[in-house]
């Protein structure tokens, strides 16, 4: 059982996506979960909050979000790599138990039916706003952000604080195939 | 003057932008010339290279992207917060010296229209892609990289790669007003 998360004020939101972290996108339809992960994620407006992901035609996950108009996008940490890096290069289109053999633990958030990702940092349930020409010429895909959850030992307040966290709670940031750099240290211009 | 910086192949670009970092908008027509930070900014395809970026109406920069259909995206380090928070506090609209006031040193790439700020890590040469819809909605612009430049001290054989170069050449990440995390220690899936 995940620890109880607060919720982020959905004014606060796009703080979450300003540091630019690798996350992850889960979907659910008619009983079948998957998760990718994704580098090309970006908040996109403040209020409603709304954010773009790319979603490959070739993703099991795309489906599901296009068939149940809903998703989840998880900002996973440095404990998770091996997980993250999995999850963004083996595909439920061959390997239908995908989640199983990575090991992802699945929860859900009171109230929401969108499926997340265990041991991330946040987490935001998103509706789709269907525009089919950006989806079908650019595989990009918009959410408006309807609820959102934070782990208070990184994010409180409004805003990212990773003082007197442990350093496997810091965010991913992806650079090339299996390789991240972790989020480093505050700088106050 | 700057030092000769070696190009990035475009099959690489895209990885400039894979860590999530804030960036500068430059832009010019007709001799004025404006700089603006934005930390909306994300890949959106490979080759072509394309990125996203959010510009909202009321800045300058947009109106200058609008009239010359091209802009450079560059990626500023911790050297450079200063510079950043002002770049995006500051509004040519009100302040028509506003990269005097800055200190921000422009330059040019050989060959390239685009202005292009000093100091940074990496600069990319846009082509706007127009969509009017997006534009006009969600203030969302497409840019087709058509060059781009980086520092061999911090992105050397196509990627990122910090070990070895100064703390200053670390990448910024935007947390909210004038905070920003620099980019941490590499981790390995």
């Amino acid at each position: 059982m995940p620890a109880p998360f607060p919720p982020v004020d959905l004014s606060r939101v796009t703080r979450l996506l300003n540091i630019g972290p690798t996350v992850l996108v889960s979907a659910c339809h008619d009983g079948t979960e998957n998760v990718m992960a994704a580098a090309w994620c970006c908040a996109l407006d403040f209020m409603p909050p709304k954010l773009t992901v790319v979603l490959d035609k070739s993703t099991f996950t795309r489906r599901l979000v296009e068939a149940s108009g809903e998703f989840g996008i998880q900002i996973p940490v440095v404990d998770l790599a091996t997980q993250v890096h999995a999850l963004g290069t083996l595909s439920r289109n061959s390997e239908a138990d995908k989640l199983d053999r990575i090991g992802v633990r699945m929860f859900r958030f009171d109230g929401c039916g969108v499926p997340f990702v265990e041991g991330c940092a946040a987490w935001l349930a998103c509706r789709r706003v269907a525009e089919p020409h950006n989806e079908s010429a650019y595989d990009l895909f918009i959410g408006e952000v309807t609820a959102a959850w934070a782990d208070a030992r990184v994010f409180r307040n409004g805003r990212w604080d990773f003082a007197g966290a442990p350093p496997g709670m810091r965010t991913l940031h992806h650079v090339a195939g299996g390789h991240f750099h972790a989020l480093g240290e505050p700088i106050d211009a």
